[in-house]
């Protein structure tokens, strides 16, 4: 029942922001001798009916069975695999509880300094096993699944992917989550609770791939826990009225008002009591009070008005190329109110601290992952001018405090830009205090007298460092708002960092000092690209290391140890076996999957990873034909000499990316023609693996015996799965760029297979293309072969690939015909290198070897120490 | 992980339906000795490890705090009153599922026959309350939420309304899944999962309605269980092509597939362990293979798509008088998509017990509640034709065996229609077959011998009776539909049956004979409608007739006991005191939520339902005004002698009913107006309660001196609010309309306020109004003046309420001017006989004690003997 309202009052501003209580991190009061005061009823009969963590087999069936008749609402005649998944998550669920509760309780009560990690990806995958394996209980649960007639691998592998992100960047995020919980760091994650994640990929028989929704909420999601009380309003459009008292404050109002409303997901740390925090923002309409929900009585507009604030997380945008040209508003609807609510959420935890805000970067860093989240730094200026009434230069010191950037792309066509004019109309405010940004630096910047003395009447190099580029529209640069208004800025590989401060930042560097850009080379956790995915080489190792799995998944550096066994060949050949065995798994996958038969004695090649032209998936299925023509061509006795291979190719496609949409078809009808050739299908196969994700890459890494990361020299800002193929034994084929140099600097450059031109080279050989272009039959006959058969329709209409095959014909932006036959000769030393199986196996063993400094825990302990300045943080019991 | 598919076979029909297994039902296997056999796992493990009914304090408290620690994921330090409900409903939402368990276990292995009780709208309110008296264990969880720091009362009070209804006919659907449930009958209902119920009813202060959307889920809701595995593909559009075998089957194929997918809520029975279930249809788009979801690669589009199969189930449509002439093609996607699942349900769990077909109509019955469902008819029809290959006339003789057709309105703007060109774009096959029945019924008709003879020639009497109305567009008359394709049809109330055999369907008594067309006259439960809402009159009539509520709650009649208390002054001062503190609980709760002070020493007058011009709502207004012109009129001394009076108005008007919403507005203004007048506010209150709802009413009910039940005669089919009001010992003021009739049967005349025209004398006066107008200021000058004060602006602006006002002064079609003047007089005897107390309390005492026909346990069965031909099961505990 409701009150009359004035629907004038709807769309004025609220000060300050609503939120009735706080679920997380309340501090009990005490009495007067100093206990801590029960705040409800009776503590004994709390006490006694509280649950505690599960401990042996018994505690599982009878947890497993409750939720089976409870949460599940079924009985044992009627309960299949996934059921049992669902009771078995619920359950482990449970247990991950208390020690949240834990966690959550003794941060609120010792107040660190914390760390809050803003990604708008988190590409988590499957759930269970990590949470069975960080709680100490796998043993236990798979015993219980079994007296219940299960099979934990069973149930395991009912989980769908929580895929709420594009490649490297949002697994980088989920790694990150994973380390700062091992290693006890006070961190918390913020994202997007998206209704669909990336889009289901699957390939029509013409090749193409096709997209379908993801919604993977629909079985529920037993992982998430909905916070119905942490709700915070965002608005949207309006206007913003400056007031006249000099201070810059402005009052905003008017326009639309959304919810968001929290979800919490927890993230347990492997050997520790930490169990931190991801949480997630859904949007919902602002319950009967949305301006827009009353539509003159228009009940019809008011319904799909709420639809439409729904709509603002309703899917994860893919990564389009062209993402920023297009600038869907949605999509900087979507930025805004994930900073927003997020900033909210933060700004409420300190201010229960009771302390003043010039305190807030003692107590608080915030990790910008991308620009994807820079709108948080005009957001924080405008709570603390607006809201907070402070003035702008101390606003502004407290924002560049609190701050730090991760630069992940210098690719210019990926730097994001929003246009001027639709900022001003969705968030008005914001644009107004990007402009006193602009000005007031520039002005410091023009007037300073340190500038003026360095760059005397330099208007150029401003231009180069606004905020905001000329143009029609004028657009936002959102990366220069990143940099200034941070800390410190780092990249993801030591190249990449080099590339950052000498080319897109190098003003900046000039200007602010090389001190504040730095570099983190990116890291992958251990527990899930190891010892989860591939259990046998995990055990194995410990086994060799003799040390307990849990000392070496937590200091990665023990691998080294390994080195001395790469010459017992013993040891070897329980290594080859597991791998051997891996290949087997994958075969099994595919055959039960696909329905299709892989032979498992053959070298398996892989490249998985988005399709993109900088990744060059195209060169590799142009080699893929090369070594085809070259079977073909050769007599049935040559043949038998070949290394046989089997090429995996996965990933997807942005939707709206026709020349990457091209290569699938390509690989595919390839597939087709190779495969089912009786010359050459005992030496080379091919597979495109529909629909990419982080389960797959669970199967296919430890498969692998050569990986492929062949991006164009300079374009790979790290990589991470070049990592997790190293971390299982995996040899690596690549181009000298991102991570790959530095894999190379660990294993030693013997043990890698590089190829192509360097870095430096890259930007004459592109002038070169475009001024003194060279006949592609000239410069690289046998590329040239292999683009006019696929032309000439050997592998379907060749008119289809014109486009794809322009590319190279003409500006060959990427340098494939630079870099073809040097990627050739580099296939055939593999080929040759994998002949002498023994030396091989003595690479595969060295490279997992020295692989200790890719664990995201040296990463995140660099960010922790180096960047954020926080410390771990010893969980109490209660 | 996905293979290759093929986007030729998208669209194409699956035959038999895919279902994977049954959630509900399962029979267990037996052994060689005839013991059951255990399915999975080990017996032991699963039987220790399993959770049966709570019985102690102790049980609910652990139960509660479990829950608090899980399902909510909160500590005791963080726990407020909604989360406390939380807890609580979860612990009996588990309670309630061992008894559900256990009564669909028993359904499947006795095989009994089931009914169906379809509805569109389920009016269901709050459930914690209801679970916890009818699991027996309200002392339990009063005393248990009590030593975790709890009052009961606040708990409960934290429940939103489960608001799947308009009004009247979704609360009949709720009472009789509780009727159904405590007398032990196989009764299953099915509805729609709304994602907003109806809306949220606010007002401005200029008076006006506005609609907000109710999301009801948004809090999350512990009642239902969603079953991710009971899913059925549901077709619209694309094409049926007919056979050419000569058979009358077609193949339907092609156009949007969607998914429904089932939730469960749990109906327990009062006294039994009977717990029923109502499936609530979602509809979900079909994952990845929706022809609409690929959209030629056009991503948004998919995703688009995707939320267009959601937006089925996405509102509950207000119950608007125009709704089947704007004919919204949402509105019939709904509507087949609910029936289209339903039946598919229903024959798939028929079709477990391995009967032939034509042995339906012994194990099924479908009650349609309204013509809402009716698409039935025609989809059991393609079902049995199309699917099982049965012969046209075995499946009509089938489906005229499974279906009843009840009837809830005799007024023709509100009998539903369906333009024929959407039926034939939304569902081409279901045209097809109801031309199909159209031909061989008229044809049945036209040749056979017994129609020819009793109505030679009668081609008036046909196209009167056709399924298919002239006219541009053709449309498909909806109730005649549901007569032919029905076994018996009924009304709700004596006279309404009585109106529609002989007004109309008077053709079809005609032809196919009376027996055909019965009544039964709509039931309340009295556990919600005494027992919860009045739990101190409950208590009263237990001790007074010394039995134990759950006797007479059960056998209503057993209130006849009361009458010779109505003589013993003691006991009449319990009962006027009780009234009395109902009527101090409404006033705090208005008080507290509207910030409204009510006197409660006056008479409270109320009328709450629907806001529609055949209630007569403005009558009522009408009448207050004329009172307070007439207090005014008064002398002080004199108006010392009138009767105080409170009038409450509750109710929603559809939001494009402009004619209900003035309604609203000049309520809302006149109150305004009274209640700020110094001369005559001690005698005359008004209020207009916002958002009117099941919670709602079950506090003014029990409040209520007299309530108004006062559509023209012959417009109601039954009412049941006047039912409620009467139990609670509230007097009844109405029309010779609806159940109004057989409640003065029961209580006797003296002790009911009767007016008005009798339902033969409607016609002619209409006819008058039309043909022979007589001036209002002649015919009722009483009247007349209101009304023109209230079109000079005394009650603020005039010139608005002019539309309302002349629907008076113009044809009356409601006859206000021919009942104003007995309205009045009528008011004038409620007046007198409130002034003497002692005969008034008799009056409410004798009214109560004669509510046992009321009961909807009798009407249930009724339904049971009468129509469905079911019998009780009694519930084996596992
Ligand atoms: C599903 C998925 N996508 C993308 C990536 C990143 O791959 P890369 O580093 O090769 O770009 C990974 C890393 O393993 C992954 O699991
Ligand atoms: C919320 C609600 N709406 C409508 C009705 C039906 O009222 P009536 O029978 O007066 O039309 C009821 C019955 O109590 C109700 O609770």
């Amino acid at each position: 029942m409701t009150s009359t309202i004035d629907p004038k009052s709807i769309g004025k501003p609220v000060r300050p922001r609503r939120h009735v209580r706080t679920l997380t991190g309340y501090t009990p009061e005490k009495d007067a001798s100093g206990r801590d005061k029960w705040p409800r009823g009776e503590e004994k009969v709390w006490k006694e009916s509280m649950r505690t963590l599960d401990k042996d087999v018994n505690d599982v069936t009878k947890s497993m069975v409750t939720h089976v008749q409870t949460s599940l609402a079924r009985q044992p005649y009627n309960i299949d695999n996934l059921g049992a998944y669902q009771a078995a998550a619920h359950s482990a669920r449970d247990n991950l509880l208390i020690n949240w509760n834990d966690t959550q309780m003794t941060y609120t009560r010792k107040a660190p300094k914390r760390a809050y990690y803003l990604s708008l990806e988190f590409l988590m995958g499957r759930t269970l096993d990590n949470a069975l394996l960080n709680l100490g209980l796998k043993d236990q649960y798979k015993d219980g699944v079994k007296k219940l007639g299960f099979s934990i691998e069973d149930i395991l592998d009912q989980e769908r992917d929580a895929a709420l992100g594009n490649g490297g960047l949002g697994r980088l995020a989920a790694c990150y989550l994973d380390s700062s919980a091992s290693q006890e760091l006070p961190v918390w994650g913020y994202g997007l609770r998206y209704k669909y994640g990336i889009f289901q990929q699957l390939i029509s028989p013409a090749g193409d791939q096709l997209e379908a929704p993801d919604p993977w909420l629909d079985n529920q999601n037993p992982w998430e826990l909905p916070r119905l009380d942490v709700t915070y309003e965002v608005r949207f459009y309006g206007h913003a009225d400056r007031l006249d008292d000099g201070t810059g404050r402005a009052i905003w109002q008017g326009g639309q008002e959304v919810l968001a409303q929290a979800y919490d997901v927890m993230i347990p740390g492997y050997g520790t009591q930490t169990t931190n925090n991801l949480r997630l923002w859904e949007s919902k309409p602002k319950r009967g009070f949305d301006l827009n929900s009353f539509n003159a009585g228009n009940y019809e507009g008011a319904v799909e008005s709420s639809n439409s604030a729904a709509a603002i997380t309703s899917v994860l945008y893919p990564n389009d190329h062209t993402n920023f040209t297009v600038g869907k508003e949605l999509r900087l609807k979507q930025q805004y109110f994930w900073t927003a609510a997020s900033l909210a959420d933060i700004l409420r935890r300190f201010k229960n601290l009771g302390k003043p805000m010039n305190e807030l970067p003692d107590y608080v860093a915030i990790q910008l992952n991308d620009t994807h989240p820079t709108l948080a730094i005009p957001e924080l200026m405008r709570i603390l001018i607006d809201e907070e009434d402070l003035r702008w230069d101390h606003a502004w010191s407290i924002v560049t405090n609190v701050f730090f950037y991760t630069n992940h792309t210098v690719l210019p066509e990926a730097l994001e830009k929003w246009p001027v004019p639709m900022i001003e109309h969705v968030l008005p405010r914001h644009m107004q205090i990007i402009y006193d940004i602009r000005t007031t630096d520039d002005a410091i910047s023009l007037a300073d007298s340190s500038f003026k003395k360095k760059y005397p009447g330099d208007r150029d190099r401003l231009a180069r460092m606004s905020l905001i580029e000329e143009g029609m529209p004028k657009q936002v640069r959102m990366a220069h708002l990143a940099v200034i208004g941070s800390r410190k800025v780092n990249g993801v590989a030591e190249l990449h960092s080099d590339l950052v401060r000498t080319t897109i930042l190098k003003d900046f560097v000039d200007f602010e000092g090389v001190s504040k850009f730095g570099n983190v080379t990116n890291g992958i956790t251990p527990r899930r690209w190891l010892d989860q995915c591939n259990p046998e080489l995990s055990a194995l190792i410990s086994k060799t290391l003799k040390l307990d799995k849990s000392v070496w998944l937590k200091d990665l550096f023990k691998l080294e140890g390994l080195l001395p066994f790469a010459e017992d060949a013993a040891f070897r050949k329980e290594w080859a076996a597991i791998k051997q065995r891996n290949k087997e798994r994958l075969a099994n996958y595919v055959q039960t999957t696909l329905g299709l038969t892989i032979r498992t004695d053959a070298m398996f090649d892989v490249q998985i990873k988005r399709i993109h032209e900088y990744k060059r998936q195209t060169l590799n299925i142009l080699g893929v034909i090369h070594r085809y023509f070259t079977l073909k061509n050769m007599s049935a006795v040559e043949r038998k000499k070949v290394n046989p291979r089997v090429v995996f190719f996965a990933g997807k496609a942005a939707p709206a990316y026709f020349i990457a949409k091209l290569t699938i078809r390509l690989i595919v009808n390839v597939a087709r023609v190779i495969n089912a050739d009786p010359d050459t299908k005992d030496y080379l196969q091919l597979y495109f693996l529909p629909d990419y994700s982080v389960s797959l890459a669970e199967v296919l890494i430890p498969a692998s015996d050569i990986s492929q990361h062949i991006s164009t020299a300079g374009t790979e800002a790290s990589g991470t799965s070049n990592m997790k193929f190293c971390l299982n034994g995996g040899l690596l084929l690549g181009t000298v760029d991102g991570a790959n140099i530095e894999i190379a600097e660990e294993v030693g450059e013997s043990n890698v297979f590089f190829f192509g031109h360097l870095t430096p080279a890259v930007e004459d050989l592109r002038y070169q293309h475009l001024y003194h272009p060279v006949p592609i039959e000239q410069k690289c006959p046998a590329l040239a072969h292999v683009i006019n058969q696929v032309s000439a329709g050997v592998f379907g209409d060749g008119g289809v690939y014109e486009p794809l095959l322009n590319t190279i014909r003409q500006s060959d932006y990427y340098l494939l015909t630079d870099d073809f036959d040097s990627y050739i000769a580099a296939l055939a030393m593999v080929d040759e290198a994998y002949l002498d199986k023994d030396e091989w196996v003595k690479k595969s063993i060295r490279t997992t070897a020295k692989m200790g400094k890719f664990s995201s825990d040296r990463a995140i302990v660099e960010y922790a120490e180096s960047y954020w300045n926080i410390e771990p943080v010893t969980i109490q019991k209660s």
